[in-house]
């Protein structure tokens, strides 16, 4: 179970510092305005090592084991908001494990170094209006006209989407072709007919940015795609387990973070004659609670062995992913009601937190979109 | 089962029409505002009957029977915001039923009147800062110095609170006689020594104005009391079933257009080749919501007709609100689930819903009191 | 409120009283014997008009209003086993309903009358081996021959089975004609080519029988349909929602009985240095279980006042027989769960209810079959 | 995540292949004589090595480590029946590791040894008619009489307790002393005084012979002890640990195969016209099941490294025991529904598992039980 050294615990420090200092004394600031400065934080993480913990040392990356993402994750899921975790989750684990995987070294030099180093914001550009957890019905196309592709539709609840240098593309290249007619492509956010069409209010995560973006005849050079041609929709399918495992492992330190403090409160917090923590109730539901977020946990780290194993952790990511996405509603709307009045209320941290960790039931492939997925894994199709 | 006759569906058209020209037409923009102008509407909803159904027609009431209290629940749960229809039943059930019972002819003149006409705007002025849903542990005192009480202390998430022209204040006359101490007082706001220490942001509900109460030796006259003194508590008891029955009713129809709003979403929205209402897992899921809807439905309607009977409903109304409080969170939960990444934004209605319905759990008796006071209704004590 | 008269809470103590005296003192050899004597019990229970309340005074029944049978319902389910129960609302509510409503005056004289009487045993026969709860799907044949149905197939998991002395059996007369060629018949089991093929155990409900039954050219004269040829689907239908409600009430006296002794079991059992009942967690747990008895409650009576007022009832019943069957299941466990080893014993109640109340979801139509329906009530079909 | 190695994978043949053979052929059998031949089977068990895994070679044991135990839970989980391979835990994790940890050698060879050759049978004999779970309240008195303990009292619930050689007695050996006044004692049952008092029925694991047991004044010597006096509570805390763990192995075991069965079943069956595994409703339930039944499972494989490194594993065994006790019955009641009427039958396998499986969440410390202990380990006491 020694899952964790001591340099995993050092780095584990050093993550849990730059969230103290860098990012929560501004969440109340970042979360009322909208945004966060992408670009100035994302360089203090990269001059950290943050960016790109498993990445190659070729292209500026940490060449270190899954397990301090693994680490990365629960340290940033303990920050004071849930938007500015997800956007660095978007940098390091959404937007760039394909092109790390599969991109040319030319691309990489030109847009994973610079991301690595916080220098270029990366969005990951997949959902369309239309097309929501069903990706094989996304139609923004990606027409060849010589050595460039040119690129027209629209996607829509793009995290870093306003902020974005450059964005991780999915289109369709044969239109005709389905799910092998799909292109993963780099598509940088300077180029003509790109623009943000708006900016998009949610319930939570305030402090990411969250866009819709169209393409008007954008044009990108043919040396910008990942991989082969068709091979997109696969690739994404691939990079989805990133994003879902690092997904899943800051929630559990939102989860840890949440039953900490809510034990905290609930020790100070009197009524009916002593302290609400003395309620053979209330302790035994967050009892409960505590059972589920280790199975959780364990889930995650079962998974993430068999990343270091270089086993294919489909089925084990989504079922983390789902139970994860469940339980955060869970937790969160108990955390909530055991503070009362005080609970409902915008300045107290669980508001935010209920707020936040609604969205990961629906990013990232929706519940139904994961058991859609373990009907296959399971064996359970007719 | 013809609980509900022409005349009552007659008053059902008046609220629903009350609710579409008067309330939906503004929502977001109060909404976005914290606040609305409770005069301006109340004056309006006074003149359509709407502040006291049941009340003495002496005092401007309409004398109807109970079942048009509900009509005017659930049609104002079917508003597009959760805060103005709060607000309401502040003014016509929680705030002024002790007053209504219990009053002196001429405090019924000085409060009630004007409060049904929509002319004077009442809160309820009962939850402390360290007291929450322990009513028994309030601080606030109200000391007896000739025909005044001097009042101090201070009230905490109260609805109306910035608005208020009078509050219906619970405060110790008694500090050393505990339950038995304490009386039911009208407080007009224009006196010295009261003030609004803050409006108080919230998770939700955004268009009722919250605030924070101080009292700094306000005087009112003895005669603002309600009842006998030393009874305020028993009063409060018996006030809060008004206060659950109006929240349920008001639950029901929230509940129903959640409903109904997401059937029809989900009949447009297409995905995995067909619309989404076409999902077996879909449709028993919404299936099962409409059951323990239903449920709750006839549990309340057996409240209401209890009250129509001159019954103690306590534990029915007890059990609704228990009922309720879960209830919403669970269809909120699954209605914004179920519109995918377009519920989380805050132009859908879900996410909205998701945040106001979030309070029924804690306000009026926060779920865990209700089932302290189960506890002792079903016999379950030793 | 007052759904009850004195002259109904009469009736419920002779029903009580019949419990207490003709079948509390024999359950337990009955559940050992696999078996009860039907003949026997049913000619008491007809000579205290238990067995036709509602039906027409002409042909025996007592011409009562539909709550004598929600009475019935609740005073049987308080019983000591939950097979005679089933086995007398078989007699009253599942195999004769239609035959009351649709039967020619000479086949209700032939079997009705003598049924109520307590003097013919009934069974319903639907269910087939390949059919289960998909009723449309049955195979067993009526084939016309001259004035006689010619009857092949079987039929599964009938209660009375081993006793009836006739059927009311669902039948393709014609058998291409889908939902609208089936027809309900009375098939007496003293014909040629009748036969129980095996007396069938069970989980639970023991003192019930239970048979597979085959039909090998059983002839029975064309007068015993009931209705018109092709309506049997039909009016299979509408005798189900008889089947569900009377289910229903008897749950509920079940449910209420089980809190009760749970209650007091927990009163005296003593463990960590005090009564169990004394324990937050137990309360607060039994309390949410009483909400959900009282709201299940509040929607079969409902159902029930519909019924009075010759309303259409099936989406009310049909929610009523979904939630009794899936709260049955969690009051059961949780009263086995809280006597602990004790309540694992068969030699307490508890474990008889467990195995007896888990038949609920399933028989008269699965869980499964009633959102089925419900997805069709609710509007929730594309 | 390679915990198992390819000689596990022949051990886990072996434990298949020994319940394949010598349990399921007789499965039936058992269950109805309500009993099974314990030294025959036990002698079979132990000349496999299933007996003693991970105990010391020295005493016969395997010397294998711990994840072999995890195969065998696994394995014996997969029998037709809960009985025996819960008898068999008790031999080999739950009347015995107490003794082989803190045993003499004396005491060792002459009941361990021959206990892993399954020539004597072994039981624990902790619980009490009046204390259940709350292990600290029993009565049980071994009064030192010279270089005896003379026993008297009387424990409940013990399995093999009618065909036990020797039993793991818990008594007081210092009555006043409340927690420190315990001690374990092996007392073999052939001693005068000692008897079975009755053989208990159970709601499930028939297979298994269960009795209550009276102990007048029977007389054991003091070498019998196991540990030093007065440390006998603590020992048996300890050995709880691998009671609770070799359970979930178990439980794991019988989980996957019932959702295999299920899934079978399923596939084959028809109605509304098509394989009831090809509703959504359905692959969607039963996958949501495997979520859990996974995290159940990494959580129980936590908690095994954690024995395999020699740490404290009480919280991961708590955890995994409470959430086990929960899980099964979910799946035992969603299994046997899906089964329809089929489910209910005694023939199959779904009636036998829903009894059989309900005992996990009571035995070996119930469910409240594991909850009160999580509050300590989660730190949620005040």
């Amino acid at each position: 179970m020694a899952r964790f050294t001591a340099e995993h615990q050092l780095f584990r420090q050093t993550v849990r510092e730059f969230v103290e200092k860098e990012i929560n004394p501004y969440a109340d600031e970042w979360e009322a305005a909208g945004t966060f400065p992408a670009h100035e934080l994302f360089r203090k993480a990269g001059s950290l090592g943050l960016l790109g913990v498993e990445y190659d040392p070729a292209y500026g990356g940490g060449g270190a084991d899954h397990w301090y993402t693994v680490v990365l994750g629960e340290e940033l899921g303990r920050a004071d908001c849930g938007g500015v975790p997800m956007a660095i989750n978007v940098q390091t684990d959404m937007a760039t494990p394909a092109l790390a995987k599969h991109g040319s070294h030319e691309l990489k030099k030109a847009y994973l170094e610079p991301a690595l180093r916080g220098e270029l914001v990366a969005s990951i550009a997949v959902t369309e209006p239309d097309a929501g957890s069903d990706v094989a019905s996304i139609k923004t196309t990606a027409r060849r006209d010589g050595d460039e592709y040119v690129i027209s539709g629209s996607k829509i609840y793009i995290t870093n989407g306003t902020q974005a240098d450059f964005l991780t593309l999915l289109a369709r290249t044969s239109p005709e072709a389905g799910y092998r007619g799909m292109s993963l492509i780099i598509v940088p956010t300077d180029r003509p007919g790109f623009r943000v069409a708006r900016k998009l209010r949610k319930l939570g995560n305030h402090s990411s940015d969250t866009a819709e973006l169209v393409f008007d005849d954008v044009r990108v050079p043919v040396t910008n795609r990942i991989g082969e041609e068709g091979q997109g929709f696969y690739l994404q399918m691939e990079q989805f387990q990133k994003e879902r495992l690092i997904a899943v492992y800051t929630a559990l330190g939102g989860l840890q973070r949440a039953m900490e403090r809510t034990a905290a409160y609930l020790r100070e917090r009197k009524a009916f004659g002593g302290p609400l923590l003395g309620m053979q109730y209330i302790q035994y539901t967050l009892a409960e609670l505590q059972v589920e977020i280790e199975s959780l946990r364990q889930l995650a780290y079962a998974a993430a062995e068999g990343v270091v194993a270089g086993e294919n952790v489909t089925r084990l990511a989504t079922m983390a992913k789902f139970k994860a996405g469940r339980l955060v509603r869970r937790v969160a709307d108990t955390c909530l009601q055991f503070h009362g009045g005080a609970g409902y209320m915008e300045e107290m941290w669980t508001s935010r937190y209920f707020r936040d960790s609604r969205l990961l039931g629906i990013g990232g492939g929706a519940d139904e979109v994961m058991l859609r997925v373990l009907v296959k894994t399971e064996g359970l199709e007719v």
